[in-house]
This record gives structure tokens, C-alpha cells and sequence, in this order.
């Protein structure tokens, strides 16, 4: 039987805190950055998703945990990067002081660059067990977390010169967010030997699932939404970033969230018909369903 | 025949300048930050020396190339990052302004960030022709790229309250020089299969060669020789950053060089006689033998 929703997120959180551990040579500064993040680990949706779709695949738990915890360390390192002045300077996130504020930049930089090795050395580990999917893997890997994917995607985000059109906005989010839910949806599928048709749905739920997830960050970043995200809100329109809810307006971010959210529903479908053991996915589909459902009329007049 | 030094010098240059392409879709000024770094791509001594052990121990030309190349981009990105502000704050770095000066800070992050993920494709490339090797080349790398290695270096060179003694300081030149000349080292001879007599003695001349590189490296940056290293000098003083020059004495730190080179003359010795093809790494102490050669007395009155 396989695990239940709270035992896999049990698992993960387990395997996220316990999978980068310092030791007594470990330079003080640079430990309590680590300490700090690994105790704060956020939602772990990327590393619950990769391992449900491990499990799913039928990969072996240690191979399952290997992907989910490298993927969410590739994630936590691109989080460090961005709150640094140099980017978005931001304070917060997760509901504390950004570790650029409590330990200072080079500790940060330092820690992420720790999240980012260990990450690989966890992929490494996990792709060594499927010597026949290594080759493309690791092109994956690299396409999205290399120049054609987050670097990209960063670097647009923080170096644009004239106003924002959607098409900008979209092509900042295809990389910083789409990127790595993808490869999380794909990876683990590639490396359980996936069929190319469902390779390709779940590749597809990617970018629908990205880009519905970055436009709901968008909107929780101009409305001023009662439960609070943990994060400085409000720094898009400050700083000159993409927005879309700022380029289209919040009512318009909310159609589209609802179309990207039937394309999904209907990709979702045909990979449960593919594998019954994908039946999760209408769970993180349902979650998003339920992000939106905050957007009401009366929220949407609070937004900036 | 194996190829000679400048044959082998002009195939990683070459590999260098086309090993991280950007694309039209890449972010100009990103894209401007790593066409200056892949433009300037100092002595390559690392490339060097990986390709011609690769070489050595039988390895492809491919495979010496992919982990030439991949070592190389390790240690490009860590020189990035190194001379942030929030680090040592350089301001020049191979006789030219340094790529956080002219491009900002986010796309040297950004770049630095590109060569490392490139950097462990590459590795990975390597490592996937050799598959009973994986594991402990996957572990070397991850040890001595992550916190055990030159992070924890890296992070002791920063983060220190009191005065520096001998002892921190070389704890400091272990993970941030000596951990990727040992890699330089022992990565392609494992891969190679080395026996572990050969691996052993590669390890050894990677604490000695490294050592004896940081001493040199921080002589230069006390004393004020005649030619230019391309880098600010005389900073560590100015930042109370560790130099075994400043703690010890010029005229102490040569003798200290003196036996390093020594016992590294024997180890080579004996990996010559175990793998005639190996006699380059003769030229290699050489070099370093004049590189101390130019610390005379005369030099010495004029340091710091």
C-alpha cells in the first residue's frame, strides 16, 4: 500500500531537515544559516509532489527521497539568491528575517551554495540507480536550472529597462517558476521510466501549474489578503518587477488562473487514466483550485 | 603520442571559451557577464593539469575535456562569488575590473551560478562513462565542492573574531585551495583507475602543491613584487583576512614553501616511476619552484 499524504509529508520534512547536516568543523556563521533554514522549511511542495510521483513510478523510497530532497534544496538555494539586496531585496519570507538579515550575505550566499551542491550530490544519487535515463536527466536538469531555465529567468526578472507586457511577464515566469515544478513533475517520472505520452502531460502540467502558481504569488503580492504569506508584500509595483496582476489587473489574473486550471484538470485526467497510482495530483490541483477561491470580489478590492 | 603542453593548453582554452554557450534568449546582461568571464580565462592551471592526467590514466579525450572544462568552471564561479563585495570586496581580477564592477552584482551571482551548474554537467558527463567509479567520484566531488571543502573555507576566511594563528590560517587554505587542487588531482586518476597507492600519493601532492600555492599567493599579496598578480594587493592586511605571510614572516613562509616543494618532489618521483606518463607534473613543480624563486632577498625588504 502506499504512503498516505501525511505520512509522505512526514517523510519529506524528515529527509529536508536531517539531509544537509554540519559538523563540529563546520564554520559557525555558515551553520547557523543552514540550522536556520532546514528548520524552516516551508511547504515542501516540490519535494512532496517528486515523491509521490517516485512512489508512483515505482521507484524505491531511498531513490523517491533522494529526487524530492535534492529538487527542494535546488529551490531553498534559488530563495536565498533572490532575497539578497543585489535582487529582490527582501526581509522576510517564511514569516522570519531572510537569512541575507539574520547572517548576513556571505553566510547566505555561502548556505545556498551548500543547498545547491548537496542537491546535486542527491540527484547524482538518485539518477545512478537508472544508468539507462542518466544522459537525459541530467540534460534536464541543467535546462532548467542552468542559463535556458531559472538563470534566465532570474536575470530577466531583475534587468528590464521599458514597462512590462504579459508576454515579458510569462516569459520571466516560464523561467524562474515553471522550470523547476516541471523538472519535479518530470523527473521522477523520467527516471520510472514513463511512457513518452505521459512524459509530455506531465510536462504540460508544468507550465499550467507554474504559471497558475506564479500568477496567484503575483496577486498575493498586490492584494492585501488577510492571511498573511510570510513574505514582504507589496515589492513588485516598488521595485519595477513583472507582475502580471499589475500589467492585466487582478479580475483578468483570475480568468486566466481558471483556464490554466481546466487545462490542468484535463491533463490530470488522462495521465490517472495512464496510472491510477497519479490520483494525487487532483489533490495539488484542488489546493490551487482552493488559492484562487481567496480571490473574491470583495478581496479584490483591497488590491493595490 | 599524447599531445604536448601547448597542444593541451590550446585544446582547454579552447574548451573554456565554448563550454557554456548563451543563446539569443539568454539576458544581455547576464549574457555580457559570462562572455567577459569565458573571454578571460586566466593560467587554466586546473584544466591543464586535469586534462593531462586524464590523459595519463587513459582516459578519452572527451571525458579528459568534459572534466578539464567542468573543474575549471568550479573554480571560475568560486573566484566570482569570492570577490563580492559581501566577501573579500575586490575590485580587480585578471588585470581588468571585476564582473560584479562592471555587470552588478545579481549577474555575477547569476553567472557564477551558470558555470557551477554547467560545471557539475559536465563532471557528470565524465562520470557517467565510468560506471563502477560513480559513487566515490560523486562523493570527492561533493566533499570537497561543499561544506566539508571550499564553502567552510570560504566561510573561515570571513567569519573571524580574534587574531589569526598559523593553524587557522592553513585550516583556511585547506577548504578554500588545497580542496580543488586534491579534486584537480584526484578526480581524473580515479576515474582512470588509479591504483590506491597512485590515488594516495595524487592526494598528498594536492595538500602540498595547494598549501604551496596560498603561501605564494599570499606573499604576493604582502610583498609588492614587480610584476603585476592582475589582482588588488595588499587587502588581506587591509580586511584582516588570513595570510600566512602576515602571521609568519615573509622570510618563514619561504622555507615553509621550500620543504612543501620538496616533499612534493618526492611524491612525484614516485608516481613517475608507477605511470611514466606522468612526468608533466614535473613542469607543473617547476613552475611553482619559480614562481618561489622570484621571493629573493631583495624582493623581501619591499613587503609590507
Amino acid at each position: 500500500m502506499s504512503a498516505t499524504l501525511p505520512q509522505v509529508q512526514q517523510l519529506v520534512a524528515s529527509a529536508f531537515a536531517e539531509g544537509l547536516p554540519t559538523s563540529p568543523t563546520t564554520e559557525p556563521q555558515l551553520a547557523g544559516a543552514l540550522h536556520h533554514v532546514l528548520a524552516n522549511p516551508g511547504s515542501l511542495v516540490r519535494a512532496t509532489l517528486a515523491f509521490q510521483l517516485s512512489s508512483a513510478f515505482g521507484l524505491p523510497n531511498q531513490t523517491a527521497t533522494a529526487l524530492a530532497t535534492g529538487l527542494e534544496y535546488m529551490h531553498t538555494a534559488s530563495l536565498l539568491f533572490d532575497d539578497m539586496p543585489s535582487m529582490d531585496d527582501a526581509q522576510e519570507r517564511r514569516s522570519d528575517f531572510c537569512v541575507h538579515v539574520l547572517f548576513g550575505e556571505a553566510a547566505c550566499t555561502l548556505a545556498a551554495l551548500a543547498f545547491v551542491n548537496r542537491g546535486y550530490a542527491l540527484l547524482w544519487q538518485a539518477m545512478s540507480q537508472k544508468p539507462d535515463r542518466q544522459g537525459e536527466a541530467v540534460q534536464q536538469i541543467e535546462k532548467c536550472l542552468g542559463l535556458e531555465g531559472m538563470l534566465t529567468g532570474q536575470s530577466r526578472d531583475l534587468h528590464h529597462s521599458s514597462s512590462w507586457t504579459a508576454r515579458d511577464v510569462f516569459m520571466v515566469s516560464m523561467g524562474k517558476t515553471v522550470a523547476l515544478i516541471r523538472l519535479t513533475l518530470v523527473l521522477p517520472a523520467l527516471l520510472g521510466h514513463a511512457s513518452p505520452c505521459q512524459l509530455h502531460s506531465l510536462h504540460q502540467l508544468g507550465v499550467y501549474w507554474g504559471l497558475s502558481y506564479q500568477i496567484l504569488d503575483d496577486l498575493k503580492d498586490v492584494c492585501d489578503v488577510r492571511e498573511s504569506t510570510g513574505k514582504t508584500i507589496q515589492r513588485d509595483a516598488a521595485l519595477g518587477r513583472p507582475n502580471i496582476a499589475l500589467v492585466e489587473g487582478a479580475f483578468h489574473c483570475i480568468k486566466r488562473v481558471s483556464r490554466l486550471l481546466r487545462m490542468s484538470d484535463a491533463v490530470i485526467g488522462d495521465l490517472i487514466q495512464s496510472n491510477s497510482q497519479i490520483r494525487f495530483l487532483a489533490k495539488t490541483q484542488q489546493r490551487l483550485q482552493s488559492e484562487l477561491s481567496r480571490f473574491q470580489p470583495e478581496t479584490l478590492s483591497a488590491c493595490a
